[in-house]
């Protein structure tokens, strides 16, 4: 689909009977942010064990018999995006190492901006690489470090890297979570029983029943060991950058991310649409399902209009899916969705969408729902045109492919063929995530202002 | 989950090329209707070639190769619900046989009534059965049937069978659609460039570019050759019973079954609900998804009260599923759904469902509701209390495990903790379908009244 | 390889615990009459269950539960050649159905000529086929049949059948095994403990700890049940029809087929081979491994020369090999094969190969040896020529492609460049097998004598 | 079985087209020396590519597709004998890596002596380790060295490492192939068309059609670019240790290492075995096919005895076998050989067998063997008692499961219930294997006598 893709969900479990059966549950709960691979490392407090591999978690761990094997009361977990490429596991995460202290294991979500000048400096210094992750070359320079225990030792390495970062990480007798300084992608802490649960998303507490209790704060290190919770701060600077895609796109409606439900500033991003974008005559609002719901339904209220459900999603679609040699209209979109005649016909639609990448698929959309009987199609945007990349954890289409960075609006209501076509304006959206607790946002996608510069070179 | 489950759908397509893989699309549509197994058999004119497997559509067809081993311009195809037992594919439909007149295969959608006393009649006739499928019943009686030609022997098979049957059916050179007299199960044509399609339901037209034409009448015979399509009547009866649990839950919302879209008779469910079911003081209304969606906007809308999204439906759950040992509170719906906090928290909530069988989902639905902090939980049923088995294709618990044949609906309030519980009456139901066209509809579940009479040893 | 085919391997177990698994090892000891399937079905008293699949018996059955699903004291299963085409299962033996009497199973060996006759006639009364299989019609006559026990419907059913069967059939509380009245097939018995055991070929009782008691005699019904075992007759004529192939080639040498040591008698062939056609000069013997080994020792020991290991044999080919795009010289027969310079060069070589069918293999192993540096290549064939098609169970290429049906054995020896090629006469070799017990046998592909009569229409 | 064990085979290939399809088939020729991980490195002049994974080389090659993301005309090769514990496909060679100077990869026969403090080390100075390979340590240990070209790189890593190891290394535009100073493990160089091939045997250059050209050296590296080949010698030491157990086991009859024909070799080992440790009366000699049939061969010959055939071995054992719950006698050794009886009954054998490790097997055969009848089963074994670890590459159990380690020659001849058994003296052994080119050999197996000290620690 053509939508940015979040890179990627960490989850990390402390003190609690069967941790790798509950990290899969939590993986399960976090699947929406990454679908390629999945993987658990556990510690049973003397070695460390790993279960990894390509595909949706319930694909990963089908038997019963892996989560033996993955015993302990600790463990961490990795949902990721796309793997690129290779058909062995190299690249799926956690990745499980072995240095001078014993193994250890990391999970990461995020993008480091200065990986290709750091990856140098290890080569140049001897260091070999298996893989293309951010992940193994942290854990490179955390082998390097000098210091005396593994507090000062994982943050002489975190010093040393610059981008987003949310890290669980695993010894024999240790579980760590590191939120980078600006705090890019969220991170936050649960407590279950007499056990710690951490992950990038709070909905994965609620299915194991863990209460929710705070966030990682950016710039933090929390280190759970059997003497319970130390937090120490490892950066100077309170600049703040947390991705306001989360609250557009990303995050599930149920969680609570940088402070605020999803749901409720999702919903906000509908009233706003609402106030600021109208279309006069409108029957009624529909959105495409199931990102744009809640934006959809707030711009109803907000609007006065009712909601409908234009579109039926198709959630039985495979990895692979079969097309027929003759080419079919809209096929791909068509696999996902049908439009639902009796609602349309001869209706006035305003279409609630989350964000617009290349457009192709609103379009055919678009063509969907006229051709279902809709007399107008009117298009609204609960998030500013993206007009630039994101180096920071996102994974768009290069700045070419971004409908609103060669196309006006105009142009782009032209291409999609809506009747009408608004988008929130940057600073709509801004007012309508939370700032009650000093949250800054990163907004480059839609603005272009990188809160870390990133160099040429840097740039995929 | 604790919901009826249809048995199958039925396909067929007749003079167009890549019948196979438009019939894997048709079943992909379809898949709602049955996803334990799917199967193919195409013909090329001299023969005919089958491909069928357990799993999804798109499991099962996931090469491409396999539809070149499907060729010809004609094919039909199966869903299926519930394999039971074995370990082999015999039990995979379309069931393909060869009799004195070549090859022929079948698809059925339904159950037979009669079942047991006409196989005791084949055995004792010298019949072997592979299967305990109904399909292979209906292809041993048209085996011995005299008829001289395929029409008259076909007529000849399906008189001697009663009970529910939407069948599609397949020789070298011709592709039948036949609809039991009563009409059970709906059946509908379609029209793609100069071929023909037959489907369950016709939102498989929408996705393969085909046009809907009319629906396959109870008791009707069409035959499509190179001659064109031919339709003949083979009962006299004129008495219907179309399933009209269809409308409260089978059918997908985007279909037309039975001179309707499901979508409209869905919604005026909900209006119904509204009028004659109101819930005091209510905040607003929300959906057990995606089934009950239809029926909770109908609701809100004619109630007055906005429709919000209250539970989080989870599309990754894999076949299996692995649960920790030490038990979890509502594992299993948790599993599906979690309950928005944001949107519950200190409300009144009217929550719609479709149909209730044991109560248990809906009892854990409810206790999911109240622990995210809603006040009330009024439980709005947009059909009868189911009460009675089904004989005629779909597959409930026994009589024993209905919630409604053992419990008044005071007691299921109780059971699920609801702050009110109230059903749509039988009479409601039948009026909010279509009656225009001489509907007549089977209401057994609801009222036991059993449009044909089942002996006792014909209850499985 | 370029070998004759035999078609398949039964075997029968009744009144042993863990039947299904002693019948898998019994598989597994006849895996070599059969590759590409294999199936298991086993009694418990009140049910029939099976498994079957494509594959090794040890691919099939990888999972210790399969047998928890296949329980009972009773259980015959089958290996089968080749399956065509289909990638359903309906082929795999042992087929089970259920007729007027209950469930029914049977598992075959061998190939009937009257099967295009009798199918027909079945087809003309209304029965319909699945398969293609001779298992099929066989369970349709009987089905059809009206004695008043199993065995009176049996011979009824197996009277009106011509050709070579060997059958093991089991119902829920009855294990037959049958032998068509030429005992063109091997059949045996054998006793374990309280138990009963048949089986194609006696080496399957060596594995499973069974003894040898004496061949299921040539129109031999033998019917074991909780009241013990039953013999009984159902032919008149006494003219017998071994294969003789089994001596030659099919059998294993540690096997007791047709009253002899498949070893002793294979051993006769070499010792024949070597008075009749002895090679002047030649340094020593070696074998085409591992089915000619034993020919090689006779040959050798007879003819006062050294056996010799000049062919190493790859026993890891596995199902699919792929091959370089450039064409390799000799490819197929060097993935098996390596000839061993050490030993063959500047030597004047005997070769005995057991048969020629098309000769192509052959021909590369000569050219194989002669690279390895062997001065001279005289080969050796411990059977006479192959010049017709069989009809009763073994499966050769058509009449045009062997070898001996279109060239003389100059012409051959010249085909595959050997220095010298002679054969066996059918003389000899009927002189070499066992004629103590009134045996007679089939030579037909030898000879041209077909002991029963093949029309045209069932020549496939 | 109760063998010891090879670790694994190595293969590269340079400027030849399809090089990974000729690398598959080589690491196929060389199957027997691992069976249980294989993997393919290519380089396209580019690129490296990697395809690697458990099982068979059929087993993990067996989609032509395979090739075609391996593209390019140089590649090296791995069979691995045992991948201990993880799921994951971490441990599987050849190893590919990035440093300093792009990618690398490396193929490893062998077995260090100083892994544990060259790891320590390592871990030391930063480096961390995702494998417990030899294969990781040594490309480390490349990274960090200094030299300003390969070779100097390369020679200053391997003069770090002791031990055995014959390695085939390729980076984006060379081959390369180093054997260890004492050249315990073989490495020969061959030639096919304008390209060279490395092989741990010389029977993969059979199979491609490549020429042997001569052995690699030991202290030897060959380096192969588009400029040729390049050799220089890294050691200074003349002192040898070729594992004289290829001669005896490892290796393929058709092979030729350390100078001689394996085949010759081995039966100069049955020359010597008749010759020193006659069997009088005896009637024929039997070997435990496949492996002893070389040396049984030697014997007969030079006894004067026929070579018979007195096992049947079964090649289709899978990886799994399913066992009976009820114990039943030799399963396992059941399994893999039936006894002949035709041949053994009342015959006095002689049973040439290759070596003893535990003597469980061994002792099950000569079980067999009598049960068939024989009346006395004598045991010769082609080498020498083994009585102590190896540390450079065979896999054999601990010491203490040696039966030589714990028990006089007259014991095992007891516990393996024998009517004699002897086995070849150290001295013999070292008088049949070739000394022409001033071969030395490591017998430190037999005696103890071990030529690169190994420290306690590093004892695994």
């Amino acid at each position: 689909m053509d939508k940015p893709r979040p890179d990627c969900a960490v989850f990390g479990i402390w003190g609690l009977p069967e941790a790798s059966t509950l990290t899969y549950l939590g993986l399960y709960a976090l699947q929406h942010r990454g679908q390629e691979a999945a993987g658990i490392v556990s510690s049973d407090g003397r070695k460390l064990f790993r279960h990894a591999g390509r595909g949706l978690v319930s694909d990963v761990f089908r038997d019963r018999r892996t989560f033996e094997s993955l015993p302990g009361m600790s463990a961490i977990g990795h949902n990721r995006y796309s793997t690129t490429g290779s058909s062995t596991e190299v690249n799926v995460q956690p990745l499980l190492v072995i240095d001078r202290t014993g193994p250890i294991a990391i999970a990461h979500n995020g993008n480091l901006v200065n990986f290709r000048g750091l990856r140098s400096f290890l080569e140049e210094e001897g260091s070999i690489f298996r893989t293309s992750s951010d992940s193994e070359l942290i854990l490179q320079l955390f082998a390097r470090s000098y210091g005396s225990n593994l507090a000062g030792r994982l943050i002489e390495a975190v010093k040393m890297i610059e981008g987003a970062y949310s890290l669980t990480i695993l010894t024999r007798n240790q579980l760590v979570a590191i939120r980078d300084p600006f705090g890019f992608r969220p991170l936050c802490l649960g407590r279950k029983a007499d056990g710690f649960v951490v992950a990038s998303e709070s909905c994965a507490f609620d299915l194991l029943g863990a209460s929710y209790i705070r966030d990682v704060e950016p710039g933090e290190m929390l280190i759970i060991d059997e003497k319970g919770l130390h937090s120490s701060r490892f950066a100077d600077s309170n600049r703040r950058a947390y991705c306001i895609f989360e609250f557009v796109y990303f995050s599930r409606p149920d969680s609570r991310v940088f402070g605020d439900n999803v749901d409720k500033t999702r919903r906000r991003l509908g009233h706003l649409l609402a106030e600021g974008h109208p279309v006069d005559g409108a029957d009624f609002v529909i959105s495409v399902p199931d990102s744009s719901n809640t934006a959809a339904l707030g711009y109803a209220h907000r609007g006065g209009l009712d909601f409908e459900i234009g579109l039926i999603r198709n959630h039985y679609v495979g990895r692979t899916f079969i097309e027929p040699e003759q080419p079919m209209r809209d096929f791909g979109v068509k696999l996902k969705f049908n439009a639902v005649a009796g609602v349309l016909r001869d209706k006035r639609v305003v279409l609630v969408d989350d964000s617009i990448v290349r457009g192709t698929t609103l379009k055919k959309l678009v063509g969907l729902i006229r051709r279902a009987g809709a007399k107008e199609v009117h298009v609204r945007i609960s998030s500013p045109p993206i007009q630039n990349p994101c180096y920071y954890g996102m994974d768009f289409p290069t700045k070419d492919e971004l409908a609103a960075s060669r196309k006006t609006i105009e142009q782009i209501e032209d291409f999609i063929q809506a009747d009408s076509l608004e988008y929130l304006t940057p600073g709509e959206l801004l007012s309508a995530v939370p700032h009650d607790n000093g949250q800054e946002y990163c907004t480059a996608c839609f603005t272009g202002d990188y809160p870390i510069p990133v160099d040429d070179d840097e740039r995929t």
